[in-house]
């Protein structure tokens, strides 16, 4: 195949993104967001947000990282960030799902697109850091106007909702305050339970 | 209000793409595809086609046009390519709305974001050429894949959508001759209509 197949196929293949539903609901919204729409929605943030990254960041990196990130759930499902028995386990079947995926791609691009899905994972590079942060922040976001959305269906208490804001912090102290207003709020509103989870 | 708090309630605002449908529908699939989705579609095509483009473009630039080239038609509508009434039309409309969602954001950065919209709707940038190939060229494979999708259900001439199918010329013209093969083979299955339209 040529290098324009690969690609084609690869796009053809990605479209897939747009049925992965996540537990977060769309703004003031009874509808789950989908992984696609939420790719686009953190590409959008980082845009609109730079200013407020602790780093000087290589912006077109943060956007691809943003726009790939989610691709290997086409593969391994959606993680809930809440979700203790899944969250940190299913990360060989991601690694698996992206060898696949973007193993459709010619080579050199292939290799580039999972180095830069591995960087985010990561966590550690700038870039990773405040792409992290849009991801942490755009659902905190959504169940504030839900009625605390995941924050409420799940039971969640203050010390797993905190630990989740902070990390936002390594990628922008701004948004870590904005967040944890957020979340202070979600308490005081009774979306978020007082004291340890069990 | 603040910088931040500007950016974030544009960043909510544009949630609302996520609710305007478009007339193709997914690959292999009889769903419509929602502008948020569709623009992150865009994106991760540039994102990997671009050695195709006939000229040297800055990246970055052309996926932020992806990324809010429909944003007006949360005012606006959806303006559906093949719609003579309305496509020449609504320019006024969609220029308001850039105003009024772009305007929410702090001024310096509203204007640079209109300016992007501007500039990819003018289509003379080589950023723009190769934006708008990516345009044009997802619709035609999507209708390749649901048995014609709107060329079938707007019972399209091949005029109209060679006409259209050569706009994504400018940006690329490997892309252009793969384009024109799908219109071939949507032809020969008459998905396609011979001959010219009314």
């Amino acid at each position: 195949m040529s290098n324009l197949e690969k690609q084609l196929a690869f796009i053809k293949e990605i479209d897939k993104l747009k049925y992965i539903e996540r537990k977060t609901r769309l703004f003031n919204s009874p509808r789950h967001e989908n992984d696609a729409e939420h790719s686009w929605h953190l590409a959008m943030m980082a845009v609109v947000l730079t200013e407020h990254s602790n780093h000087d960041v290589d912006l077109l990196k943060v956007i691809k990282m943003l726009l790939i990130h989610d691709i290997v759930e086409i593969d391994a499902g959606d993680t809930f960030l809440y979700d203790n028995n899944k969250s940190h386990d299913n990360f060989d079947e991601e690694q698996e799902a992206a060898k696949r995926i973007f193993g459709m791609l010619p080579e050199a691009q292939g290799h580039e697109l999972i180095a830069l899905w591995e960087e985010f994972e990561a966590g550690e590079s700038k870039e990773a850091q405040f792409a992290k942060s849009m991801d942490r922040l755009e659902p905190m976001m959504q169940n504030a106007t839900n009625e605390g959305g995941t924050w409420s269906e799940y039971d969640l208490h203050i010390d797993q909702v905190g630990k989740n804001a902070l990390k936002i912090k390594p990628g922008s102290e701004t948004l870590y305050k904005y967040a944890k207003g957020l979340t202070e709020e979600g308490m005081e509103k009774g979306y978020i339970k007082n004291g340890k989870s069990d």
